[in-house]
Formats: structure tokens, sequence, C-alpha cells
């Protein structure tokens, strides 16, 4: 099944556009957890069962995998939300960006080892980091476009010909890279008209907007300004607030607490 | 010891300026590692131990480790290098590109997993990118800047205010983001004018340089081009033509005279 169709079918059946990311960092585990050997593992399992009916995909971040060499647990997770939660996608996100053979390796790390449904790439290289993704045509790719952080202006706020550069990236995303229809954009939440200038050039892209929770993005402004005309087309991350809810017995119950007050707070502001 | 003083000790005392790629191919391998189960690490320890006398670092490429699942092979390799080739630094080929604790863990994952001496990452996201990295004082980043491939143009010769994206990420390194001193910039081979362009903009910075070799770039243009006033300050790359020279039983001594027969062609560009 292609990834958007995925997103497509979770907008509309589950009434979501929450995305949780799964960024498993040791020194905030639940007590509970402190001295189990699978602690990863068993953490983002148990947070995956306490959200699942409540988002539209799953983000696992593989930096904190790879710090820990735990890619045989993030492996066993993406399994795990296959088998227990069918028609769930998984971003994998991974900020990837290279050419030729090399990014032959990082697409088939990407979907043939880890099993990922979609991954996220930088779009520095130009359309050829896109290429050799584009061979698996059922597969997804955000790449980044705005992100959220205050350096990204360094580059990407800059007037390339009357647009900024991250108006251009979404152009040509639009226009000339999404040859499989399913590529989509990373936007951060925290500039919501940078969100609503990218929405302009590409009104039918999915965006993954990182930047809401922990990063405190202002879930109102930035889902007036993303949303498509139907109210869905966001994949809207929240990590960290939802993940470290609680370090106590009650973790799965806070997470999902916590998750289901974000989707809330989105629909409230789609109006769904 | 630093990263940057480890390199000019190699140019200097071994008068080279090549790298040796690390690109492990499984379908290239000579015939008789065919049904070696360690055939990545023995193709790769094979090829170091050939041709270190004639390096200034080697350069394993991740993608090609993380397509296996293969990130034990590529640690041993880099614990090999360091025990038996003392003095070569080792440059982890990564192109990552986050912020915040995510680029802490991928720093983590290239510094203490890997326990390389540099990294390569990419600008897209500006400074916020390479914050995390420099709390490694030794160790260096190489940035994309200009790469050797058809599409970087899209993004990367786009005017910005009197200059090209390209000039202004080697300017910000230059003269803004090398708070350690440990900055470089990956410049492909393949465009000698631009690699000038970058050696103008950043006289002092050591230039990692793709493209030479089964890439087709000219050495003695590039040479020409990105050398420093000492005729240094470079980091050319070859892989694929040095580690697949031959298939058969002469293969080490097959990547030995290829690698010989390319840092000499670039000493003679080099007029040294």
């Amino acid at each position: 099944m292609k990834f958007t169709e995925m997103l497509e079918a979770r907008w509309r059946n589950q009434n979501t556009l929450l995305c949780v990311g799964l960024d498993p960092n040791r020194s905030r585990f639940p007590e509970e957890l402190a001295d189990s050997p699978n602690a990863i593992y068993d953490f983002c399992c148990g947070i995956v069962d306490a959200t699942a009916d409540l988002v539209c995909a799953f983000k696992p971040q593989i930096a904190y995998f790879a710090s820990e060499g735990a890619e045989d647990a993030l492996k066993r997770i993406i399994e795990y939300i296959h088998a227990n939660h069918p028609g769930i996608p998984v971003i994998l996100d991974a900020k990837r960006g290279d050419i030729g053979s090399t990014c032959e390796h990082y697409a088939r790390e990407a979907f043939e080892r880890f099993k990922a449904d979609c991954v996220t790439l930088s779009p520095y290289m130009g359309e050829d980091t896109i290429t050799p993704y584009l061979k698996y045509e059922e597969k997804g790719i955000f790449l980044l476009c705005r992100t959220s952080n205050k350096s990204g202006d360094e580059l990407q706020m800059l007037d390339v010909g009357g647009e900024r550069l991250f108006e251009r990236v979404a152009r040509l995303t639009a226009e000339k890279w999404n040859r499989t229809g399913e590529l989509g954009l990373v936007v951060g939440a925290t500039y919501p008209d940078e969100l609503a200038a990218v929405r302009r050039v590409a009104p039918d892209i999915p965006l993954l907007v990182p930047g809401v929770g922990a990063q405190g993005g202002d879930i109102h402004a930035a889902v007036t300004a993303g949303m498509d005309t139907r109210g869905a087309g966001m994949v809207i991350n929240s990590g960290r607030a939802i993940l470290y809810a609680s370090k106590g017995a009650d973790w799965r119950e806070a997470a999902r607490q916590a998750a289901e007050a974000t989707r809330d707070a989105i629909n409230a502001a789609r109006g769904a």
C-alpha cells in the first residue's frame, strides 16, 4: 500500500493528524525500566500500544538508536508496529542526503533493512538525492524544507530570485521532484507564516510538522496555516512531551493522555 | 590530537593528499572473499594495509555498512586503522544533518561509538547542525558545499545576494561557524572553477574532494584549483577505482598500484 494512502486512511478513519516521535532517551525512561536489558524496545512498544489508535503515523528518530548501537531494537520496534498495528505508517527520521550508489545503500537501509514506509531526507544535493528512493514506488519521502531551529534561517531564508530558498525547495518538490506522488515536506510548527507560504506553493503535499509540544510551537496557528483544503494534509509530530509525560508506574497512561490532548487540540484547530 | 594536526602531519611527512574511500560493495569483492563471513572487514582491512603509507586519511561511507547491518564491522575497521596505522585520521562519511538533542546523538554515534576523527555533515539547517559536534574540540567536520553531482546545481548554484549558495556556505564556514578551527568543506573535483571559488572564500580551510577516479574528475585541474598556498589543504578521495582495481588474487597489489598512481598524479599537479 502506498505511503500516502496509508496516511489518508488514518486521517479519515481515525480522525487524527498526530504523529508520535519515538526518540528513546534512556536517562528519561520510566523508573521501572531502569534495569531492563531491552529497555529501548520495551519503552517504545509500550508507547506504541498506548497511543496507536490516536496517531496517523509513528516517527522513530534513528540517531537515538545509532548512538547506542541499538539498530536491532529499531528493526524490531518497526516490525512490532507493522505486526500489531497494521496500517499505521512508520516514518524513519534519518535526514540522509547523498547520491548515486551511496544513496541506493541508504534507501536499502531505510526500506529493506528497517522496513520503514517513509524516510526524511535533506535536499541540499538536489534531485539526485531523491531518485534512488523513487524506485520504491510505494514509499514516502519527507524533504527538509523550513526547519524549526533558529539557525535554519541562515540558508533557508535567503532570497533566491524573488522567493526564499525553502519556497524553492517546496516548489521543486511540488512541480518537479514528486514523480511518484509520495513526496512531502518537513516544515516546523514554530513559523506559521512560513508554513502558510509552503502550503501556497504546494497545496496538495503532505507536511511533516515537528515543533509542537516540547519544542513549543503553537498548535492552533500551525494547523490553521498548514492544513490543506480538506482540513488534513499534515503529520504533526510530538515526541518528548508525550514520551516522557511520567517517569512513574503510570507512564503508559500519562503518554496516552498527553497524546489524546494533543490530538484533540489539533482537531479543535481543524474544526474536525 | 586535533584532526587538522593529524592531516597536516600526513600531508607533510607522507607527502600525500590522497584519501581512500572505504565503500564496501559485496558484489565487487575479490573472488577469494566470496564465501568469507567477515568479507567486509577482511576486504576493508586488506585495502587499508595495502594503501596506508600512501594516504592522508581513510573515509568509510556509512551507508555501505548500514544497508547490510554491518555497523559492527565498521566499528572494528576503524579500531583496526587506529591500532595498526596510528596517526591516519578516519573521516566517517555520514552527511548527517539535524539539530539539538538528536544532533547530540549523531555526534555520539560518530565520535564515541565509531571513534571517527571527523564526520561529514549537510549545512541545510545552519549552524545548529554543527554546534553539538563542536563539543568534541579535537574532531573534524566537513560540511557539504559544492557537490559533484549534476542536480547539485538546483540549490547550490542559486544566486543569493551576489554570490552563489555554495559560496555562502563556504563563507559562513570560514567566517562564522569554524569556532574550533576543525571545519572543512566538501567540494567535488568535477567543477574546478567552483573549487577555485571556494578556495578564494576560504583560503585556509581543508577541502574534502570526491570525484576523482571512478567519478572522472580531472586531477590536475582539481589540484590546481583547490590547493592552498602551501600546495596542500586538500583531502582528495578515490574509492571504487582503487578498491575494485582487481577481483583476482592480486587485489591488494592492484589497489596499491591504483592508489600510488593517484597519489603520484596529485603530487605531479602540486609540483611536489
